[in-house]
């Protein structure tokens, strides 16, 4: 697990500023100075330059633009593509609390929704409701991965992280000792979400394993 | 001007691995690719805990998940907030190739559109058609500032940045001697696309003042 760099370093402006002592104002303020901090989470995953690991922020812009560009190959026609996209915004949110887990960390999976759904009563415990459980229930969507567009959002999550270790040469698999088993059975959700992606994957994965970025 | 840093590292993944050679698909992986770049454009704006400067992308998630909390304050009941995150989302893309430019920055604007322009001509001009153009025109809503999405769409974009401001005690601000007719100029979207927002700035802005991160 790569834990969320915390700096000790809470900020609020001052609440008497509030017009009217609004609350549900207030909250919404604080909310989004909260939120900040996910700029200091890192993930294993690197920029395709290789200087520096990606944080959870950039993450989710990316596969927020990715549901974007590749909407036509969601699953049916009726696929809310504006849920996703609200998803795919706030589904790493809980990373403040709970850090980044590796996908192929089996240890730190161990406890990994117990310690998101800690994250996710505080960070959005802070709005008022019922805006508070409108985010929630987008979390929670995302992480039930049942509904369509909760599908397709984790294909796009999973799909950009391939993709970037594909084009780094495999530099963060080979420094796990990944097999393609292993990112098999990680890009499921591709199948399910976005199955005209798939057969990309399937071709990339025996690319990956020919030039030695997976292990067989 | 902040220029993106350039590393010249071109990342490209072996064409010929694309499912039947598909165009558009290819264009789409391309661009998907491409955007990581956007990781490196820093703007002014500093993170709250003031350890660095935000990136273009961290900006434009943060200013998406706050189109998704204020939704309720744009103009009108008509507003699409799908296409205000969408615009949100791709709105600094052309940075890659342009570079953020300060808002104050009064020499680098001279030519800001250009730039950006020629910009949006190489990088939606990866996708294929019709996706370019539907790109493009949301690239394009947000310039003209016209329609409500535009307008609450530009309101975020200036709100997020002023309140990391606020909450610095305006460390930028200050290094730059700004004033407060320029802060109040720079805010007029927030008062057109978020009137309910207007008054908290305005109580900001002369607290701003009061403390001396703003001149009078």
């Amino acid at each position: 697990m790569m834990p969320t760099r915390d700096t000790g370093h809470r900020v609020a402006l001052d609440p008497g500023l509030i017009p009217g002592g609004n609350d549900r104002f207030s909250r919404q303020v604080e909310f989004l100075l909260e939120i900040d901090r996910l700029k200091h989470t890192f993930r294993q995953t690197i920029l395709l330059d290789r200087s520096r690991h990606e944080n959870s922020v950039e993450h989710s812009w990316h596969i927020a633009v990715s549901a974007m560009l590749f909407a036509e190959h969601a699953e049916g026609d009726g696929v809310d593509l504006c849920r996703v996209i609200r998803m795919l915004l706030l589904h790493d949110v809980v990373e403040i609390d709970a850090g980044d887990t590796y996908c192929y960390d089996e240890q730190g999976k161990l406890d990994q929704h117990a310690r998101e759904l800690r994250a996710a009563d505080r960070l959005f415990g802070i709005l008022a409701e019922p805006q508070a459980a409108e985010f929630r229930a987008l979390w929670d969507e995302f992480e039930a991965a049942e509904t369509a567009e909760a599908r397709f959002a984790h294909a796009m999550d999973r799909f950009q992280a391939f993709l970037h270790n594909c084009a780094t040469e495999g530099q963060v698999w080979r420094a796990h000792g990944i097999r393609r088993a292993q990112v098999e059975e990680r890009m499921r959700p591709v199948e399910r979400g976005a199955p005209l992606l798939w057969s990309y994957v399937r071709t990339l994965i025996d690319d990956a394993v020919g030039r030695g970025y997976l292990l067989p």
